[in-house]
């Protein structure tokens, strides 16, 4: 058993942690720390916990680096930029949640989040964890920057037809809705319940932090990728993510040419699950789980393309894909842990 | 048309005042007031009435008596007993939507509401503004204490029963149901929408602020009532209140006897509908009205009564029933400008 | 009092023309029918309705133009095709809140909605209800295909950008969400609470029967409009619709124009609120109401058009449209009997 | 392994037996079937499970059997009266989800269920598998009669005190709430989103199954209890039940002793967990598990106590209890394969 623990804890990424992760064969939670609550046990916050009986600690790398190799950092942004320098001192290897070590360009950094931006150094050394398209990195890294949750929708659902340069590169339109628990613990007035139930807001439009996010990686696969138009909503329930997604193709497709690229761009990854044609996927089928389940389809009057992608925001676009990536680090299968049935109904 | 005005207009309870008497014949809004929110508009907050182009005003009882006749305190608790006096000393009448005025005994109300109570004076002035069953006492009231919602569904509920004397007078069992929006807009973290949404809670065991207040007038009309047993809960919506109650009989009495009863009590009250036998409400079907829909049932195995009472706790366990005792207040109908037929669905 | 009657008064949107009718001044419902329920009181399956005490009728047009002068068609699509020639044999006005008369090509009807298209006759004389711009015709008419509950969404979402040629012809994405009231009110499996319940599902994708009925106005207005992109997703809501679009610029246009364009397109129409910039509407702060709220904005980064409106789908997006029309129909200003304010939260 | 097959596996039963025994480390699905569904595969009605690409099998007893050593019948009431003694004569044991088995009294059952009874031999055989009070007639047993919703979450709550004598025998009152699942799968009116969404219904009132279910466990704890009082509702949500229970105490008891005797009762049972002195559990704690979840409490003013009971009716109401009892039965630890962490939020 590997030790790890968990600083952030009683957030909703942090809890999530602990729900996948006290069933994991080859990890051990060793120890739960957070700044707001420490002294408290999880449970005065989070009663479904009250048979681990567990304290929250407060938060020091170099305690946490005497009985623990691997932290998660599931803290709000800002945070890891000073932590992870510190737990990676302290010899901890690193895998951070928050979106603060996922920019390469600090000046992005601090255009889109309005904060102070990590070190060059730390952000040069952090890997991009999307486990899918970076296994290998992944796997000799100090330290991740677990991608965002609309990045990891998207992303899934547009590298197949990215790198194989089927589409416009200026052509690209998301169309995102998420559940509340992406707007994270805080008591805010637009995450009471009386304001979201019935409700279905737009927000953040064309202002996103998860804009340049997606941008640097599909940059990075296809050069001339040009700015995304990305909207975000809410929609009244707690999990899932879906994105739907309009490009344009540079030429004739055939949905089923489609569907085969992304078969076998995915043959081999156990948490991408390819609907077949006329099938579209919904939310509450990888409810709970770490699937990302996408459909693609060629309209066949308009000719676009449309791309529906589906995560829970608290899995595959946080804990799962993090411990998804833990796997990855220490050599274990990368489902390890993570066979979970989606929770239906 | 009488001037009104709204203290504490941009609450729950102040927008669906809003609501109401914007389509009033009778009363006219004259002027909004919010300590907090004082040289805002009423729609930054809520831009459902961005239509109307309103300011809110800061609160000066004396500025208010200038234009207006009636002020409507939808304010928390612990503010009305000191705000309500001044309004009367300017010439106001007074309906007030906390629980500042309810309770007669002092003592009461600071061990239930754990704030300093109003001024004996004020409390004696103070009617009880249950409009069913206090109609000629709130047509003659300067001030009147509008009655809570969970107060405001069990008493309708109980009153026939109770005064007729047909029950144990220690033997009612009052398990009731509410939407979120009765904790108010204030954002609390058990109000997120993301711990409520599939969630069924309890709270307030043995300890809720209505008990005294039900207690008081079931002894008013039957002094030999005993402790009442009160639980509440937290529903996953917004709106509406059930509350099921059991009592004991004190003799053998037959569901057809105790439905006659209820119809020939409410024979001329616009807003309680009783439900034919067999037949239970929902809070649904009273959404967005001032209805009050009431079932009552002998359970033939154990003789005990199941009472069920829905409102919608906005409209006539707060802001219709406001304006149904402002319309007895000055003789009009009162059932003026509450005609609404129920939202469904 | 001009005599009305409702054909189909149990189902969604004919509980909605009760709602609304019972409280205008103007028209009165003489009498409710149904196929399916006719001989059982509305209530029965209504029980928020309990106080009208109304039988529903069978389906008999010359008796019921004995007494009404005008008649609502709340009918699921394939009813209308005979029964409103019929109504207007018998000598009753009609509007038909069925999709059954919009199009203007049968075959265009036939194969989007796969069922036997009206006559010519009866869908050459049928205006369509789009009330903001269709006013004058409505006026005269004898027959009214009210708008289906996207388009109205849509329409009035793209009238002044589209009518002033300022967007790319074949540039248009729409990506539309709905409550699940939309989908009426037959016990599918894809309706139950707890397959839609945390869910957020697209459907009918490409394929959804409003396709052509948005594309036959758009081309009205211009004539070189391309094929929509039109994507429908289910919210775990009960009613409201927002449409998110997006368009390309013809020129460099600056929000500010935008919104000037549209505020004076829509200055005189009481129930289209443009909000101010940078402002957004969500779908509850048009619950319950008639009104249409309708945000726009130009992406910096992108230069494509960003346009949001939302409807409430059962008032603006049917029954409340429908009075509107019947409003302009009898000559009475278009917003009697529609004043609500929406009910929020 | 042992291998196991479902009847009834697209039920959300069904599905949840899935969830559950896919992860199971000495149990194998190897077969699913269903009536209505046989021939098709299970993900054509539940996506969520398209990673299994399992074929829906008919129902033959003697071709499971061939394959299986247990049956887990997750079919509706009046299936297994006839199911079960085939599946027995085949020579599988069987696990019954539905109420078929439960009752000992045939004429109860047809009263109750208004359908034809199992014979009485069968009945004679079938054990009631309430796992913690009932372990070791379950680990003989042949076929097991898992327990209903309701009763699950009752039962465990009242035992103790029940077996302890320490309340009066006829003053039991039960307040149920459950979520939609509840009601099963079929699409039932009642059963629409738009129906239960932002609704709390009351229902089967004085006449639910579950009740001589509870009576005749109580009865064999003690003889002498009366008839309770049970009344059951409907929350908007899916998954859930919490009893509220109202009982009175035959001698002056404290919370502290009330406690205790509950931590003493189920110190050895991995799955009840008893609150701390005023703490009240709520639904979503035990979300996806098999937890139940209690807390017990003097009324100081009424001298009555309010014992509250959680479970999550999919898990420990239904498939995570009988696979409880399939440990048992094999002789597993009873807790294996269930060790999931509550989902939240």
């Amino acid at each position: 058993m590997t030790n790890v623990s968990i600083i952030g804890a009683s957030g909703y990424s942090g809890i999530e942690l602990i729900r996948i992760l006290e069933n994991h064969p080859h990890f051990h939670i060793k120890s739960l720390h957070s700044s707001s609550m420490s002294g408290h046990f999880i449970h005065e916050e989070n009663p479904h916990l009250i048979h681990l009986n567990k304290e929250l600690l407060p938060i020091d790398p170099v305690e946490i680096a005497k009985e623990s190799k691997l932290v998660f950092l599931a803290t709000p942004s800002g945070i890891s930029t000073k932590l992870s320098p510190q737990c990676l001192a302290a010899g901890l290897k690193v895998i951070d949640l928050s979106g603060d070590l996922r920019l390469k360009d600090t000046e992005d950094y601090e255009k889109w989040y309005k904060k102070e931006a990590a070190s060059q150094d730390i952000l040069a050394q952090a890997i991009y964890g999307l486990s899918e398209w970076n296994e290998e990195s992944i796997q000799n890294a100090e330290v991740i920057a677990n991608p965002g949750c609309f990045p990891t929708a998207v992303l899934l659902g547009l590298a197949p037809i990215v790198k194989q340069r089927w589409i416009k590169p200026d052509s690209i339109i998301i169309d995102a809705k998420s559940g509340v628990s992406g707007a994270g613990r805080s008591a805010l007035p637009t995450s009471m319940f009386s304001e979201v139930n019935e409700n279905f807001k737009i927000y953040k439009v064309h202002a996103h932090q998860h804009i340049p996010e997606i941008e640097q990686q599909l940059h990075e696969w296809q050069a001339d990728t040009g700015c995304i138009e990305f909207s975000t909503h809410l929609v009244p329930m707690t999990r899932g993510i879906m994105v739907t997604m309009y490009v344009q193709l540079t030429e004739s497709i055939m949905t089923e040419q489609l569907i085969d690229l992304y078969k076998s761009s995915y043959e081999k990854k156990p948490f991408v699950r390819i609907q077949p044609k006329g099938q579209y996927p919904c939310t509450k089928q990888v409810s709970g789980s770490n699937y990302c389940d996408i459909a693609i389809s060629v309209n066949e009057r308009t000719r676009r393309v449309t791309i529906v992608s589906v995560i829970d925001n608290l899995v595959k676009g946080a804990a799962g894909q993090a411990v998804q990536n833990a796997n990855l680090l220490y050599g274990y299968d990368e489902a390890t842990g993570l066979g979970f049935v989606p929770q239906f109904p």
